[in-house]
């Protein structure tokens, strides 16, 4: 088990890096898997830019986005966003949030993502929208409170990506590597769609059958293992000094008892 | 012979890892050459991205796309694409297949490409378009059957590219280094298409007389040396680990014992 | 004392390289900052690109713009913006002046900026225009003179941005980080904003409440440490030559002799 | 003179790959400059990709476009580019010819050039175009014989810029230094003039006052050497192997017998 956990953490670290490196995250944004040994349970990172998550910045967080043990360090204080996804769609694995530049311009301008090539099939055809105001009104923008995250999890539906108003993204994966897959070449697909746009007023798209089957490229085909090979290695090549691994790790469970729960509306903490 | 294969596998090698490093192809995609012993046969690396392609990754495939001993690996299931156009087309002995991004506008919107600066002849003027649904009805939109690969090079006919709607392009070329050369200039010219597009209606584009002329720069002047030198370097300078040259790599020829031939329809690999 | 003063000098000379590093300014632009120990007193590097800035480059001036010792290296022409700021806002601890190109599409055609995502509250909704011909008709247009610079922070008023018609952009802070952040995040959403504009007339921004609430986002939540940790990652892991710290930097002060005062309007030095 | 000439070249050589490393120039495009000791003769180099050159590589040409002496290597085809300017332009001491996709869209739609910021003063008010095709009617679009050098010397007349119409960039300027800051801010500018003409219709240039003005920033400025100094440092950051230095180096004069002078026409080698 500690092995499966030990493969699952450098996964998860992987995926951070390889989404921050693909120009999908900057600063802000994260990737969280669902524990692999128990559904109840999700890892994600301590606050850090995903370039630099190493598999000992992972917390533990209950499906209420409570992490088990006081980890000691700053945390994204829109975890919520996971936790919500993770308690309605059994079987998604693996959640990401950012807010890629290539979809802004649809963010923007309401405009539907629709795939205009094979590959952005892993986007589906329309994803929802969502816009915090709608439920919440004048807000900071930051998915915080669980009614919050909840909303959202509502608006994602039995969807793949949905679309944040004014904010962002949320791709939502059946592991991790799947979700990384969507999130690179959903991101894509939005890039071209928009650029598009700019020179033609139809744009073609592909149908809801060929969505369908091209959607399956990832689980069906090595187009899945060839991407991810891909990207590990540009990470790799990218070198750089390895960011600070145990400085201000979360502290591992030494003791069993539990910190005070701390209601998350108050811990406004990113 | 031997040496003039090992040089042949150096220079298509280097030419996956041009093509991806010139922003041409990313993780999917792929550059294959006719085997320079043999026209009946054409050299392609298993399924990896280009980026990381060494030459040892290479198979080898008669015109059928058939691997001449079981390669023990995965292949690139879209291999149809060269191997019949190696069939209809004596006189090609290279061929591209690409998602590049600055062709998606002119794909999406049905836009032919024109040359709009004198390196972009090497496209030609308004190559040939495909849409697998026209024929195919409602597929996962890759060429992976033969009957699929024989209509793109149809629609190839003597043509240099052919534009494949809500997918990518595919190229062909005399030699690898002109294939290469056509891939870079028609994607940088498709770029200044899409760009000149957006703010002006009238594009001006070169002549059928200056197409042709300035069409043959690579071959006549020491434009195609300077920039296969000029992508080379570029490729060395990139650094980076190595990828992994030995694992996996397609099983050399031992014994003579050809594999059980699959079909390709049932082997949806990639 | 000394203390504060060389962690300031460090921390405004990573300020540079990360204004650089995140494409924000070029060879030409500046990051200030109030004295950490005399608020009539600002650090500026002497005249070079800011991505070569070291902590041995500052120069420390008056509000009046003069140098306190003759430094004995060229100075940045326009270093009156920053003066003429931290004399009228005496909350502004940092002043960035930057040619950022995401901005020049909203410079060129006089359209207001406004935050379309929540990271962009941090430009405000409408900064302020301001054209140097309105009160100086034809000049070189850098802000030398210090009447210049005090139309210039005129315009800014209260605001934390105020955008330099046909020139670039100055931005305030509350302090050297608070600058930088409000920097790359509203030159991101500039970029974002343009290029949404090129696919429709409707835009949707933020509304007050939430740009209130949400630029408020890097004070209250670890957004700011988060970001600016990531940032820093990103410039040491760019490696490169350290620039030459010590050719020709300003000469420390040895003797309190002050050189003569040249008027700013004769010394039309960058 | 030898030491003047040995710094000439290194600052050509530089020159050379600062124009590639800004995004100006990739494989095909050109430096040169005038002799420093005799204003008939200029410095080119041989025919490889500006990133690639080394002090080794040039060669000395008369104005009429010929080497000295027999150089042993591959020349530009397209150097009486160089030459024709400086037999008309004698205060033109530094050419440069670029294809930067910045200037393809104002090329493609006959978009006149107008500085949107300040420092695109150093391209001038609407400078020039030419286009081959009038003079000469279908060629190969290189500019190779001398009558078309002759005329695209012409269109230039006084000005620091021709475009060259489905084609590319000529610009003169009076040093190498000068002729580098004009590439680099004309190709910023026009990225922004584009990228502003995408989203209105009235795009705000500079008067022609504040155009001569600002256009003397680089002579009456700190700005060019900062500019040098970071260009310079950025090239040294790449880091990358250097480029083979001696191999096919073009001859030194070890004899002063003249190579047999091959009419420009014939000689269609770049």
């Amino acid at each position: 088990m500690a092995n499966k956990l030990s493969e699952a953490r450098a996964e998860l670290s992987l995926a951070n890096r390889i989404v921050a490196n693909e120009g999908i995250i900057d600063a802000f944004g994260h990737v969280s898997m669902r524990h692999p040994d128990n559904p109840k349970r999700y890892l994600l990172s301590r606050s850090r830019a995903p370039e630099l998550v190493t598999p000992d910045d992972f917390i533990e967080y209950d499906l209420e986005s409570q992490p088990l043990r006081d980890p000691g360090v700053g945390q994204y204080s829109e975890r919520v966003i996971h936790g919500e996804i993770y308690k309605t769609r059994p079987e998604v694995n693996s959640v990401c949030h950012h807010h890629c530049p290539a979809f802004m311009p649809l963010l923007a301008t309401g405009t539907d993502y629709v795939p205009i090539f094979h590959l952005g099939a892993v986007g589906g055809i329309r994803p929802p929208f969502w816009d915090q105001h709608d439920e919440f009104g004048d807000t900071n923008m930051l998915v915080v409170k669980p009614e919050e995250g909840a909303s959202l999890a509502r608006a994602l539906g039995k969807h793949w990506m949905v679309l944040m108003k004014r904010h962002g993204v949320t791709v939502a994966g059946t592991s991790v590597k799947d979700c990384v897959f969507r999130c690179v070449f959903s991101a894509r697909n939005a890039e071209y769609q928009v650029r598009s746009m700019a020179i033609g007023s139809n744009v073609a798209s592909l149908s809801p059958g060929e969505t369908q089957l091209a959607g399956q490229i990832s689980a069906k085909t090595t187009g899945l293992t060839r991407s991810w090979e891909y990207w590990s290695m540009r990470v790799a090549n990218k070198g750089g000094a390895a960011p600070a691994a145990k400085r201000s790790s979360p502290a591992r469970a030494k003791s069993s008892k539990k910190p005070k729960r701390r209601p998350a509306g108050k811990a406004r903490r990113r």
